[in-house]
């Protein structure tokens, strides 16, 4: 059976030159499509366009032809019928006023969020961000997510994901625009809890990696995992999200693959902090601060305003930001009274 | 917080030897049991009894003083109000049949399994076995199960189970015989769920293990167990569990244990297979035939027999008796109509 297929948009722009926007303009160029990316660096953009190469972010990888790239805004969303953000989730909000100040995101333009992140002090999710700046229809804007680390997407290892968007028809475009023999794309239309999966998995990632680095093992992680996603589910379904999608690619599926991981910043952040590194310690040895310790905060905040009980986000909050030792810290989720699953 | 309490079971038997039914006598006598272990082998019995050990199954384990050790039924089961199986699954029956014609199984006795297969033949899952062959009631029945990787457990990395048992109170009264600090019970009332879990988690981890052995990554991987438990769930809900069992340590936790752990014998055998190995190979290289290679025929006529799609057991089935290549496998999985997750 072929796989290639038309993709349903044909010129698409992808915002972000990271690992994972490159690894995702290679998708859809092996789908079929011209892509331009837009980079913030000329250095990676002219790799991009002279060496079909992005060395400093995904080393090793040739990107098809059809992928370009410029560091001109205008010039990247010229005739993009399809735009995906895949910018650092703190930047988003002040990326895209810049852009759409300029008037340069079309009328009919589906919009695509890369992003797994809550942004500070205003709690929102990255398409909530997006709807907000843009003043777009929310069912015009998609969300892919699922157990996608880019280093292995782009050697073509195999893998699935989602496409959740609230118009399906719109989901099954953005569908077979990144089909490929390597990256398996099902639709979904929970966008709320699609996203939340993808934030939360962070913050248990940050979890696990503890656990990694107090020389604990895969029994520990599996139950992290399970109890975290158990949280994760609580939470969502409180805030209106389908429970089924936290059994899906975008909730355990990308929790199991970050969690797995020694790819996973979150995990490796993680492993420092379980080895008695202090937050400043892990920054310095890490040169960034994950996603994971950003979002504890906020999905601590949201769950206490909803009355929902997070019980593995509070420790990583806790030693994140409040200097508890991890190992504490496991020892409290450990001997909680005994009760029913 | 104190963990220690007072098991609701003060004397239990342990029937099997192995690395697991070793772990788990363990668990018991830390939480306060006195614990006499069946074995079928005296020099596994003596070393036990003499050296609170059991070298060749637990390398550099201690056992605690109050776990004995006996290859004498009558003595092993005089006297317990606990009676826990931990022999290889397709041996139940024969054994089962013996001690329960010797009249060795009491009145009021309960009955825990901690097997994970699927009888040959039969199809039969093993508390469906044990209430078979011994005539007791189901709900005398209990099933421990969740990710339990005897070696982490035997040496105090923290992990949780599940309790599963019909009667609500017994379930309880298990838990409250193995909770230590280490070892986290929850009970449920979904023994079906909970047995399906365990038994499907081993033909997963085949595939899992074969994507390995093929040197594809963590997203691949993720990817297989996200399918993997859908279509487990799919299974377990046509004949009857609760889908939320496996959403949880029984479904996930166990499934997520088995497949990211090097100790886990069914992905070890899998990895044998995806480097290109027949099933003889794979026998002959790690000294058995696991689980998961009985029962993915098993569970794929199960599957069959009640309309229910399984591509992955399907695949792994092929692989394991039929000969595909894990290669031509793999595309199968991936090529597939795109469709709604």
């Amino acid at each position: 059976m072929s796989t290639r297929r038309s993709p349903a948009y044909r010129r698409v722009t992808v915002l972000g030159a990271g690992s994972w926007g490159t690894a995702f303009a290679k998708v859809l160029g092996d789908a079929g499509a011209e892509v331009m990316i837009w980079a913030r660096r000329p250095e990676v953009a002219d790799a991009i366009r002279t060496k079909h190469a992005n060395p400093e972010y995904l080393p090793g990888v040739v990107l098809p032809d059809r992928v370009g790239a410029t560091t001109d805004a205008p010039t990247a969303f010229a005739g993009a019928d399809l735009l995906v953000f895949a910018v650092p989730s703190q930047t988003l909000r002040d990326n895209l006023t810049g852009w759409a100040r300029a008037g340069l995101i079309g009328r009919d333009t589906t919009l695509v969020s890369l992003m797994k992140g809550i942004e500070l002090g205003t709690g929102r999710r990255m398409s909530e961000v997006i709807v907000e700046v843009t003043g777009v229809e929310p069912d015009r804007v998609a969300v892919v997510t699922g157990p996608n680390l880019a280093p292995e997407i782009a050697v073509g290892h195999p893998t699935a994901c989602v496409v959740a968007c609230d118009d399906e028809e719109r989901a099954a475009a953005v569908q077979s625009t990144i089909f490929t023999p390597y990256f398996r794309p099902y639709t979904n239309d929970d966008v709320l809890g699609c996203e939340l999966g993808g934030a939360v998995k962070n913050v248990i990632a940050l979890a696990c990696g503890m656990a990694v680095g107090m020389g604990l093992g895969d029994n520990t992680k599996a139950a992290l995992i399970t109890r975290g996603l158990a949280e994760t589910a609580r939470l969502g379904v409180r805030l209106g999200a389908d429970p089924l999608t936290f059994a899906g690619l975008a909730g355990l599926g990308d929790l199991v693959g970050t969690c797995m991981s020694p790819l996973s910043r979150n995990r490796t952040f993680g492993e420092h902090l379980g080895r008695g590194e202090s937050l400043e310690q892990a920054r310095i040895a890490t040169r960034q601060t994950v996603e994971g310790v950003n979002s504890c905060l906020a999905i601590r905040d949201l769950a206490r305003g909803h009355g929902v009980e997070m019980p593995i986000t509070e420790q990583v909050e806790l030693v994140c930001h409040e200097g508890l030792a991890p190992s504490v810290a496991v020892a409290a989720l450990m001997t909680r009274e005994p009760k029913p699953e």
